[in-house]
């Protein structure tokens, strides 16, 4: 599917405020007008954007090797091509379960020799990266998106970054911290919609599915979607990530356990390895149905 | 003051809240408990829920007779099912265009003679009633959603009703709103996410396509999305509507207009006769995509 | 306190959409520039507005004639210069408690008769207005803010009106619906901030106080607060009612109810009479702050 | 999909949630249940929480010395207790004025000593702390509230800590940050509401007054506002200032700017000296009344 078509360049409405936040001039590396053609990443051999559709799948926390050996045989029989997995955990409270650190990057890193899946893994400290070498996908969480600091770091390294959208960010606000990467020279960037924040007690945040269409229409980068962190309910996953590719996403990211009752976070959203085999074929239905040259 | 009276202890309400408000027993006739199987509207012959997809299209606001006729003429061509147009016009100022009024429903009338397209219209008070008896479906704006009043009198009516979610309605007052009407007898109702209120200027609001996977699983009732007024702008119209129908929406509600830039009201958000053609190709793949049995 | 010192004419921020919206020009009756000087409303003798402050306290909900009886002795004793009280309840489920009606508008005109009280009661359905003759101030709920056929008819009126701002409404979509009364004839309109819909679980609404210094600069009407709405805590009413004074409230709806815990609705939000005696004190004291001179 | 699986039993989480991230448990250290009495902040001399008020004042940015000089002067004869500004500078846009940096840090520390104001400016990399050696206050801007790295070494400083929530934080992960900082040692916390996102355009954000005192509750810690933040107009400052300190505020932080057209960043939401005195006396006024015994 040629996801211009969905594109946002004829629209006259961006107010005065938004234009001057994130006018042309403004976006000089990520903007569409920069660089008209989609952008492909390739993330240690898996490639993202421009027609390419990629899965990214894991758990939440990477609790134990077994653990993760488990999930990503499944994910990958299933296809998924990269596999996530939190080692460092951004925790709202302090005495929360904060991730297994430099120890749970090697079970990533046995995890991708043994299934050859290259993996993704969220770094919230710039003096870490040293421990990351072997990870193939920087990922920025939603509370990091303006943590100029850690985003200037990764626009000096030669590493694929995913940022993902904040709690409460303008799309041209996360467009703008695309730029502080891209400024550094790293334009290997995937941006996320994982949802806002709003008012319904019936999901974590509400996902924004228009974001995917209105980004795609302003900035050349890939855009995927995280409708696990976006819903919150292992039920919403599967509809909420067909509602993503639908509207043009290049890709996902899917919090998969092998045992949600007992994962150390993110149980009620995550999916089983069976549910989530399910959900890669309705996707797949979707992405089908809408690459076929008549809709082009 | 004794500012250690606000405990954490109070902080309960939320739940309770809720379960209060849109208990299972509280949803007496449109909950799922109540009724199991998807209901199914049927609007002069055109049918909606459990698997019937029905496309509602046509103008904004009701220009004039010719305008009405080009645009159904075209929809009705394009596989729309009903047709739509205001008569009565809710403007958020009273020096704003109010609506043709009475001769606005003639002229649907005369429309749905000519196509045999079944009409749809915004009723706004309970006294104009009479006036809509060849309107085949009254809609419930936004603004209206918990105007109890015409609520409890559309309950009494046998007049399918298409009830919009009001701009910072949860789920739960919405599907309570319908309960509204069913409580007077009238279960012939149809559900529409139409965008809620949030900060982000790029789009008019934010559709919450999360909110037609949550609706579909508290109630039977047929669930359709409205993308026109969702995001206030043509080209983003199409991917929502394709990510409505790949989260499980029964339907669509789009404003179609045969010269946008000339419309009376909403010119920005219409789509011309051609782009409606495909959107509904678009759609229609989606849709059969996700018809397949191996999804269900 | 002159409160156009605190006013908003001069600043430039106002983006082209809300100068549309809200301009000059839409503004016809309830803008400052069509009558420069502030309002005052009288209601049944209470004035209201250039000055005159005033507070309306009485239960959520008229539930019986000793109820009202005890609740107005109480808060006219300390200083509430209205009397409040829902006959008609509009309230999220169909099966919850709906008012008394008519008989509980019969207790409010006991209530004004016996202690000489001003009354002020919510109105749902325009042909309710002949119940409504011995009213002194009619109520527009935040639901029906933008109910424009009920507007409409209260603009034909020559009563009081008491427009509260809606769950979601902008400050200058408020404007515009009290245009809609103003457009009519009656500009005896009184503003209400009563918290907006967002996402802290912790409060039932959020209370925009700026909003308050906002309506001032833009509108000559008087503009009040609730804060037993805007909190859904008792606890909290206090300290939201100082905060409203301090940033130019004309006056206060507060609920009061001689025994909250049995309150047939909105116990928790409700204020014992010695409570809001308290109240009134600490309210007194900031309202006496800013009058002084040398503020002015 | 089973739509039944999304049953009403899940809602059950909003409160779950709650509790479970910012419980009496959960807050060790800054929970009123750890700390029953108000703690006292001492900023260099100057005193905050208990009854002791504080006022910082400042430009948003350091622009250079001569800047500092004539706005430190004025301040501190209106009665600012501190001074504020920005030495690196969390800009939306990479292209955007960074700050001075070091140099920055350097001004301050001369309007330090000329002037014997405690200084107070924000830190965005905890490899900076060295820089910040002569500086009074730690600010960790909105953007910055969850970043965790920089929370936990500022944990392992004995400065004084501002913390301002986030745009989109509640006010259990406010406590939540400060609870991060505390862990690691440091209790000499400030929290500071500046106002969240909503969806009115007229204010820069909402200002969340009812939040002060939510926090005074669940809190010892000392609670400030920035309604320069808040509201973004300088015509709302004085207002919001007044509410916050009517809700129980234990100070406030305001820009001020000797020439707010010129100013290198947010000049619309500066005031002048002579604004800002006017603001000194209508907040002393609002603060002199409510420390009466009587109200107490």
């Amino acid at each position: 599917m040629d996801r211009r078509i969905i594109g946002y360049q004829d629209t006259s409405t961006p107010s005065s405020v938004v234009s001057r936040r994130a006018g042309e001039g403004a976006l000089r590396n990520v903007g569409r007008s920069a660089h008209p053609d989609d952008t492909v990443v390739d993330v240690g051999g898996a490639c993202i954007g421009a027609g390419r559709f990629a899965v990214i799948a894991g758990p939440c926390a990477v609790e134990n090797e077994e653990q993760c050996m488990v999930v990503a045989e499944a994910v990958k029989r299933a296809g998924a091509s990269m596999f996530r997995g939190g080692a460092f955990k951004p925790r709202t409270s302090p005495y929360d379960f904060q991730g297994l650190g430099a120890s749970g990057i090697e079970i990533l890193s046995r995890v991708k020799r043994e299934f050859g899946l290259p993996i993704v893994s969220e770094i919230m400290d710039a003096r870490d990266l040293d421990l990351f070498d072997d990870v193939d996908m920087l990922q920025v969480g939603a509370r990091n998106m303006q943590n100029f600091t850690l985003l200037k770091a990764l626009g000096k390294t030669d590493k694929p970054v995913l940022l993902k959208r904040g709690h409460a960010a303008t799309i041209d606000e996360l467009l703008m911290a695309a730029e502080y990467i891209a400024a550094g020279g790293n334009t290997r960037i995937v941006l996320c919609e994982r949802g806002i924040r709003s008012f319904d007690p019936r999901t974590r945040n509400v996902f924004d599915v228009a974001a995917i269409a209105v980004l795609k229409g302003l900035t050349h980068l890939p855009v995927i979607a995280d409708p696990s962190h976006a819903t919150g309910h292992a039920e919403l996953v599967a509809p909420v990530a067909c509602a993503a590719v639908a509207a043009g996403a290049d890709g996902l990211e899917i919090e998969v356990h092998h045992n949600p009752g007992a994962a150390a976070s993110d149980g009620e959203q995550s999916l089983t390895p069976e549910r989530f085999a399910r959900l890669m074929k309705r996707v797949s239905a979707v992405e089908d149905a809408l690459s076929h040259a008549a809709f082009r």
